[in-house]
């Protein structure tokens, strides 16, 4: 794939955006190879993201930051971005006992399919250590006790841990503790949680027991931000499988094991390549 | 197709339950061209639904039935019925104002792809009575009030009418009048409700208003036996659809039709196959 | 939904397109309110669809085709179009013997949910006439002869009857006649058939039976233009539904009909909103 | 899971077969914990699948066996088998270059979803000898020159391997070279294969490509038994995957590894817990 520069934006709606976003980059030869554009008609509020040819233009990403900066101004945005994609994202993953999702996420980033610089990953438990390590990938285990106290040290490590990283991206693949709102905040826009379940179905725990009981004909998953409200951040991307009378719960697990793995890795590459604008509880996914 | 009775019976697990009733077929020459056989592990229950060729056997249905009452009772369970694929179900179809789900099933019907007989429509609203009548079934328009009296006397009414017909299936087609529990208990295990929402998401009103808010990334429709409990009834079938940032309410809504038109005509047809077990919360679908 | 105009247009990439195109809309104060880009990077062709509000622009549907003539030849192009949504699409339906897919689009239509003019539906049998006349449309009955001579002759009788409405598309809804290549011609980019299998598989006759015996575990329906190379012109949607051992030819007819329905109103609809943006044998749907 | 024996037969259907096993089962006090039975109504052959618990009856496996012989010549077939759950099955895998297959079943088998032997996996490049070693299994590097000769023999090579391991499933897993018909005879009905693409369409090789030429709304694959007939075994599992105008060739190509990856293991599995009859160019799959 040919160097870009990515610009994503959200401003409130009105004529000449498109001609004004267009014509800046035209003047300097700007090549938009790949462009999405939305208005949501109830707020008002229009969402934009662009890929132009590094090579097209007669200056660098910071450059371009530095003259884009003037536009998002006369459309009265502060809610813009521009990224390079030679720069790679680096990313944290925080996990459990269950490896599905870190399993499926270090084959993807080792055979190249996901680009990224994978920095470190957590675990509250030691059992994920071997494979993280096997794939040369540092491995923390930071414990978590059972008291408040305890816990609220073990996010502190946690946060510590992952602030030396400063990633773009901190991903919960099945890592089965509630985030604290003060860490929510700290992470905001960045954390990606993958859910069990095709929320807000079988929100919190145990939720393949939950729709086990329930009698639903299909189970799902979801990749959502992390948000201070449990499983209510917005949602990035979900997906369901067919089940019948004939799949016990584990049956459930096994089967749902396959959407949720899938469900990250699209929710996750959208989310680095800037393909998500959040809006209130909703994103636009260009 | 040919004549065939179809057995369905739930009962206790033990050990020969399928070879009682196989001896039982197998002795009187009966073939047994469809059958289905599950045990629930956690309740130690056990379902079956066998079709055999009417014309293998040596006897009628009331033979069959009379004989087979004596398996049944050797299994100790009440929870039996046999059917004859020649006797045609009848059919009471509940509507109000939107017509997708009813235009829907009379095509069917009219084709004969859904070979049943269509008493009668029922409508809370008279919109629906010109398509229904050019098809060559009775419409009744009920009108229901606004005050509580009102709303029993129009059920009072509804339950005459369909009583009258002595039905295997009361459709709620997107009838959209709460069934008192009274009612529901009356038609237990015949009415089939289509909820336009992925239940147990969005259960009540609006769901796809509700759906929108979330910012799901698939909406659904469920259809489920009614019971007292509003949007709680064992699911007979479900199904979903994909939505993005582009669709407005009024496109979920469109796009959310062809989804409960479907899961409505499927759920009908296991339903008056005999193909649905209830058990507890949970349905059994051969 | 508000009173739009839709530009569509297909020229050959460079720089600028997106911002000569803009400027030239927010000169007049034309809002866009939906707006979809795509660059084919294989062909160096760009396309574009652009919804714009009516009333944010100080002309009518001619001027603007007038003005926007001169951007046009200025991209290099004659590959483009613009239509009001105000002006009701025409459209005539042909059929034989089946009526899921007519009884199905008149459903739509009837309710409002796909806005047109249906014209007239053709039919090579008498079958569907009362339907077709029971929601108000005209029916014409062409037999079709077995012979060349004969078929030739009810191919043209059927063309002078769609000539005569100028139809914005020709639907083949399950019309089970091969349509001649001048006819192709005379009805190139306007005839959309549905082919009741997942083209490129099983093209031709009988394609259920075909999928039974190859015994696939998936079947299909393919909404596409017709052009003289028979089951192979440009794909505009398909979707397909789960089958098993379980389900003899009957039973996927009877499932894949609730595809085939589906895929063609999709179809219908994203062409009649000037969606579908031919590129050789491939298709850009917006 | 209980330990259990698994029975699959198919002979010619008559009368008495379900009970003829079932008898056979319930005078030895046999607890039936699964059972699928099929009828094809075509050639009128009759299959069937039950899982008994082990505990239930008084003999071992080799005894169930001596004795279950005398009902199948009882129903006149030699085509069935009696599998332990306790004895895991061997299996092989063949890859060349491309390892998300191989990394997909490697995680599965590590974290004890697939509960099988794994003996070995066969690579015609060494690129992923690393990974296969990093988890404890063997890897064999088997060249493939470019000339008639040396391919033959490099196929014996392999034959040899994979001869010492006597497995029940040898998978290949984007293995791509065309296995000659003297060694598909050798491993008829053990010897699956994945192939990417929603056959028949796109048979043979670069099947993206092809499909992108073709411009198809869905992409797929398709697990099916390997037999001389290049890409026309009987089928075992199939799925796809949604595609639209934006998704180049290497994009349908990520997209579809998923769909691969699952296929593949649902296919194996089924495969393995002996769910799958081959009848014909068809499969049961219970």
């Amino acid at each position: 794939m040919s160097h870009r520069f990515v610009i994503s934006l959200g401003c409130p709606d009105r004529t000449g955006i498109v001609a004004r976003i267009a014509s800046f980059l035209a003047e300097h030869g700007g090549l938009i190879v790949e462009a999405g554009y939305h208005t949501d008609q109830d707020t008002g509020w229009f969402f934009t993201r662009q890929e132009v040819r590094a090579d097209s233009l007669p200056f660098g990403v910071t450059e371009l930051r530095e003259r884009f900066a003037e536009v998002a101004r006369e459309l009265g945005t502060d809610a813009w971005r521009i990224s390079d994609t030679e720069q790679r994202r680096r990313v944290v993953i925080l996990v459990s006992k269950e490896g599905h999702c870190l399993h499926d996420l270090l084959g993807r980033i080792g055979s190249g399919e996901l680009d990224v610089d994978l920095r470190a990953v957590i675990g509250n438990h030691p059992r994920l250590g071997p494979i993280t390590e096997a794939h040369g990938v540092p491995f923390h285990h930071v414990p978590f006790p059972a008291d408040p106290d305890g816990k609220t040290a073990a996010f502190e490590e946690i946060n510590a841990l992952v602030g030396g990283h400063d990633p773009h991206a901190v991903v919960l693949a099945r890592f089965m503790q509630v985030v604290p709102p003060w860490l929510c905040e700290q992470w905001a826009g960045r954390a990606l949680n993958i859910h069990h379940s095709f929320l807000p179905s079988f929100a919190g725990a145990r939720p393949y027991h939950q729709a086990y009981e329930r009698g639903v004909k299909l189970v799902g998953a979801t990749c959502h931000y992390v948000t201070p409200e449990l499983d209510a951040g917005p949602i990035i991307e979900q997906d369901v499988t067919r089940v019948d009378h004939t799949d016990s719960v584990a049956d459930m697990v096994r089967q749902g094991r396959d959407i949720e793995k899938v469900v990250l890795a699209r929710g996750l590459r959208a989310h680095l390549e800037d393909r998500v604008l959040v809006h209130g509880k909703r994103t636009v996914v260009f």
